[in-house]
């Protein structure tokens, strides 16, 4: 049970916000949840890694000709939920098996009865291939049904904003393979060919007629029907493209033979094991409270979704493969909120995800030249090759242009990437990827670092001016504490581990500082540099930028109906950077990343002023506020905060889930529910702490962490926590240590 | 008042409906009433005379490229009438104006009002050019709206019956003309050109966008809009083809020029003052029914919007210019039922119709030679070249094929289209037309007759056998009384006319029979055939077709709601030849078009035996018992068809009114009230007779006969009827004979 997301009643004003929770993905690529019944959808069909920019601002992952495309005529009535009599309507994701099913009954305007159920899976198996699987029945009538079944290449991005439309492809190829439908396109600039088939098979269709359309390719079939029985079709569709093959078409070719005598049964079959396989490695389950378990799982879900542990030269958009929502581009969130997830359940991915950070090295390194900086700059918004893809301007309401200021001054990326190749070092000991990757990340991020410090003469002291911090309420703002904080940590973290591999590796370290083009005397440089960076701090309460105390100060009073914060009386929206409202946790953010540099104190102290004063305007807000609620002992907040987040697509709380998947808010979820119920941290000398606290309600939480190879597997009820390793460890419960054996631990918490 | 046809419940049921009844034509072209805030549509945009078979069965009508879509977008919620609540819905089509228009108030799932206005129309002084006004009023918010407009060219024929789709074209040219966009295709076949261009005009747009995409060329703008301000955009359209000149673009790009300074109000006065002009010729007024009035406008209304005087290569299809039913092909209904209307108020287009049939009588005479006869074969279905067009193969409801036979044996199109332009030139004494063209219709239509006529050696008389006459109930019979009183009838007239052509003009009549090849032997053997063709009839009762009486006999008992009958009780559908059973008039059709050869006792008997036997299954059935009930007295039953007749399209009798016009029946309409209430005919001696009836609630009616060249203006009352003549004629009153003088002469009826 609590496997599933339904949607009951079809309604307009939700029908792109359900293709957003039904997307079906499998890292390699996404599709929404179109409703092929609809007749009104904002379609999606992406393939990670393919981005265009065309006529566009900047870069876009491109929105691909679409196969999903199935119209049912009976006689002349086209048979739509918009045309019809709703009689029966259930359209829901099954997330142990990753498909999406619709169950519907339907009553045209001239009195025909018919029940349509369908469903759909993206292959775990084979990531080229999707398979539907219709069962029509006519109710109360014999005749004649028409099936089309389309490969539709009008699709453009931007849809639902047309003046800022791009089609980023052109139709390259249209082929009748009888049987089925070959439709090829070419990117426009980055001159990408994606190939895609689709198919039918049933014993019920005759009278095939194929149809090239120019940007449409159509076969229609006829079935005769009779009143009470049930005809079943089968949809294949496979996708394939140059970036993964110099020959898609040739592979599509293949493919089709490959699966021209497999049934949807048998596919499915091989499909759910590779479910089950992901299951057992994520999931998480909550005994005693329905909600947040399905909610956490549909978080679960669209975060694996989302990852794609064969390619290491993508990454999870902000957004996922669910939706065009920030042009698929990759933020911060992979790494600060998304990665731990893979990193504790899935390491091999987290590896993949991170070299995707390498792999765009060069781009870095060409943002930091553009810039006037030396090392490495990683992009505010990444696409496929490292450069800034950050939009310049925007549109306020008025239709003035608004300069965006993030891709120029939020700098906080680059280390933010340094720190999670340090987590998944951590977390793996995977020496051989710090030896291949690490280092040189470290290097060239310290290098930019060095470049971006300016030295004040005044206060010898080092400083980062003008920039933005995780609160983009507040531009231009000088030594953002995050910031400073992490670029110390960042040069510092270099020093130490540059130092070290020298020691054990120095043939290594001598070709790592050739590669990287550094002597000595940068590293000495670096040591001196980081000391000196400038924090600033009152009474314990961290100073979240220079003179933000001095800012006009609002508390939040008010909440709506979700519990989110109100605006304060009489605010003005256009002047938020002159008071100290934060658009989401910044000092609070840094304390939880760096939780083990920083004393339960600090925590406590800080949470209290920020909390009030935080108006959660990003969906990477409330997880970081549960957790650190849950640290510092505010338990009630916490559970509010986590509901929050796990409902953040669900129940659409910011209001745009039609965009696409908040990607970053599951992986809040996964560190709310870990890091914050589960009370799991790695403290200062590396050992696994567990201080966990559960609801009254929940009977029992279940969760696992692969820490260095070894499985634990974690129960926690209100007074016992129980956990199974494969070997003998050390860890800490609620800071006092254990040795963990071989097997099951059993320890009381009270 | 009674000018407009309202729709003012948006219902899904009935869009394709109203697309029909709100089609704007002016004879060059016809463009459905397509609701551009509607997500369903089957919308149309046709040329006369643009064919093309690609992979149908026979050659269409080609639905062109579209250019009414117009998109409004308020942020990013696409106004629709399907995506929103509707606060207000009033569509309809002004027909004294010649304007299709909307005014509604929509509100967004967002809670965003807005009221669209908007008028259309098809230029009546530009055949080309197509003009609509839409008013745009933010009711309740500021912000921005996005406007689109489109030129689509994934338009295909048989959209609703996808498994018979297609596609006649190819899009041959996307240019952004700035203003406005162009899009030109070629079609498959025919290569014919289609050139469209289409723009907006507003001071409110700003910020425009183009985009070519492949099949759809796209201008998007953007508007910021202030509450309660209406905001103006004026488009307009244009097209050309190479059916009219050898260079549309060119065409094109000069229409833009003259029009880019023209503002929608000029243009629709100019339209205007064309349709005054019309209204003046053609209107009918009917004094006390408002239904009967308006029912009667709106067939006027469609039957000149199919009409195009300039063009004798191109005539009316069945279903107008109105959808793509039938084909766009042109069957007899033209000369039959819908002619009169124009010979009697508008000569000229009637003799343009009539030229049609002259400019394809190359493809009748393939016809008939391509079937072992001589002469000119008319095609049963007609498109470009007068070659048959009838499809060979429909399917029935089971999806087995059924052979389609009228294109093989209906043959009485020939002399069909020989008696219309004799009725013609009765009216008009438009004695150089006969010379020209009309002679030769009868020498090639009197060949085939000839060749088709096989002799009896046992009776000695001529036959027709293995025919369809009317009634397309019965196939393959024998001696369709209609077909061989009309083939008599066709030969006859021929050797009159040509013998007396002979006397008149002896030098020209050596011309023609040069020109027709033939001799005095030809003519001599003509005259002996006619006069021994079989006809058959018993006490009066004139026999269907040879062996009619001895099938099983129905009376029709039960009628439906709409006062149509019922099929009698335990009636085999699939057996309907065996019975006595017909669709249509056949007989009573006879008796209506040669009225002046049979006594009015023969129609008395007649029309009450097969009165009877009508099922009613054609369009063309109600308005001829109408007429015929008149003539002799039936007048309940005569209004009862008069309103079912003009309800055809309004009503949907049919339950086919979505595919297009029943143009026949618009013609039909005309005759009921000027043949039928009117009481109008010409008798042997080629006198008008005036024998009036009107229904006691119309206090008068009024309707104008253009009487070679004199045009007469009728009003009839209760007690009497005045006539305005443009000079002395003689005419009949009730069969009495009266000279009119110029000017009004009154007479009393009792």
């Amino acid at each position: 049970m609590n496997w599933e997301i339904h949607d009951k009643k079809y309604n307009l004003k939700n029908v792109q916000k359900y293709e957003t929770l039904f997307t079906l993905a499998n890292g390699y690529r996404g599709i929404r949840g179109y409703n092929e019944l609809s007749s009104f959808d904002n379609r999606g069909n992406f393939v990670a890694g393919i981005f265009d920019k065309s006529n566009a601002q900047v870069k876009e992952i491109v929105n691909l000709p679409d196969p999903l495309e199935f119209k049912i005529y009976s006689e002349d009535e086209i048979i739509t939920l918009d045309s019809t009599e709703i009689l029966k309507y259930d359209r829901y994701l099954n997330m142990k098996e990753a498909t999406l099913n619709l169950e519907t009954e339907l009553k045209t305007p001239k009195g025909k009865i018919i029940n349509i159920k369908s469903k759909r899976f993206v292959s775990r198996f084979d990531e080229h291939l999707m398979m539907i699987k219709y069962e029509i029945t006519p109710i109360n009538f014999d005749g004649k049904l028409t099936i089309q079944n389309t490969i539709n290449s009008n699709i453009t991005n931007s849809k639902f904003d047309p003046i800022n439309k791009s089609k980023h492809y052109k139709t390259d190829e249209i082929k009748d393979l009888e049987n089925g439908l070959y439709l090829q396109v070419k990117t426009n600039d980055s001159k990408s060919i994606i190939s895609q088939w689709t198919g039918l098979y049933s014993e019920n269709i005759k009278n095939r007629k194929f149809y090239d359309l120019e940007t449409l390719v159509e076969e229609v079939y006829e079935i005769y029907v009779k009143k009470s029985r049930t005809y079943k079709i089968q949809k294949n569709c496979l996708i394939h493209t140059s970036r993964n093959s110099k020959t898609p078409k040739k592979n599509i070719l293949n493919d089709i033979k490959l699966y021209k005598n497999s049934s949807f049964e048998e596919e499915f079959k091989k499909h759910i094991k590779e479910m089950q396989k992901i299951w057992k490695k994520i999931d998480i389950t909550i005994d005693g409270d329905d909600k947040a378990q399905t909610g956490l799982r549909f978080n679960l879900f669209h975060l694996i979704s989302c990852a794609y542990q064969k390619d290491p030269t993508v990454s999870i958009g902000a957004k996922g493969l669910h939706g065009e929502g920030y042009k698929g581009h990759i933020f911060w969130d992979t790494e600060i909120f998304m990665l731990p997830f893979f990193t504790y359940t899935y390491p091999e991915i987290a590896r993949s995800l991170l070299l995707y950070r390498f792999n765009t090295l060069k781009g870095a390194k060409e943002n930091a030249k553009n810039n006037g900086y030396n090392g490495a700059q990683f992009p505010w918004e990444s696409a496929d090759i490292g450069l800034e893809e950050t939009p310049k301007w925007g549109i306020d309401y008025l239709g003035n242009p608004v300069r965006i200021w993030t891709g120029d001054e939020e700098f906080h990326i680059s280390s933010d990437i340094a720190l999670a190749y340090w987590q998944y070092f951590k977390a793996t000991n995977d020496k051989e990827f710090m030896e291949n990757y690490g280092y040189e990340i470290f290097i060239e991020t310290t290098k930019f670092w060095e470049s971006r410090l300016t030295h004040n003469e005044d206060k010898d002291y080092y400083e980062i001016k003008k920039v933005i911090g995780p609160d983009e309420f507040h531009e231009h703002v000088d030594n953002n504490f995050y910031t400073n904080y992490l670029a110390k940590w960042n040069i510092k973290k270099c020093c130490e581990i540059i130092e070290k591999y020298k020691i054990e590796s120095p043939k290594k370290y001598e070709d790592l500082i050739k590669k990287t083009n550094i002597s000595e005397k940068n590293i000495n440089n670096w040591k001196n540099i980081y000391k000196k960076i400038f924090l600033s701090s009152k009474n314990d309460i961290i100073e979240q930028f220079e003179g933000y105390f001095n800012l006009k100060d609002y508390k939040i009073k008010k909440y709506d109906e979700n519990e989110m914060p109100l605006w304060p009386e009489n605010i003005e929206l256009d002047k938020l950077n002159q008071t100290q409202l934060i658009k989401q946790p910044d000092v609070i953010m840094l304390l939880l990343i760096l939780g083990e540099e920083f004393e339960e104190e600090i925590k406590r102290k800080n949470y209290e002023y920020y909390e009030k004063r935080t108006m959660h305007k990003s969906s990477l807000s409330p997880s970081m506020y549960s957790i650190m609620g849950l640290k510092i002992g505010d338990t009630h907040n916490a559970y509010n905060y986590f509901i929050k987040t796990i409902m953040t697509d669900i129940q659409d709380n910011q209001k745009n889930t039609a965009l696409g998947l908040h990607a970053a808010s599951t992986g809040g979820s996964w560190q709310s529910i870990v890091y914050g119920f589960g009370g799991f941290s790695i403290d200062k000398n590396n050992i696994p702490n567990f201080n966990p606290w559960i609801p009254k309600k929940w009977k029992s939480l279940n969760y696992k962490i692969n820490w260095q190879n070894n499985v634990l597997n974690i129960n926690i009820t209100e007074n016992t926590i129980i956990i199974n390793s494969e070997r003998e460890i050390e860890i800490k419960i609620k800071n006092k240590s254990h040795k963990l054996k071989k097997g099951t631990n059993k320890f009381y918490l009270n």
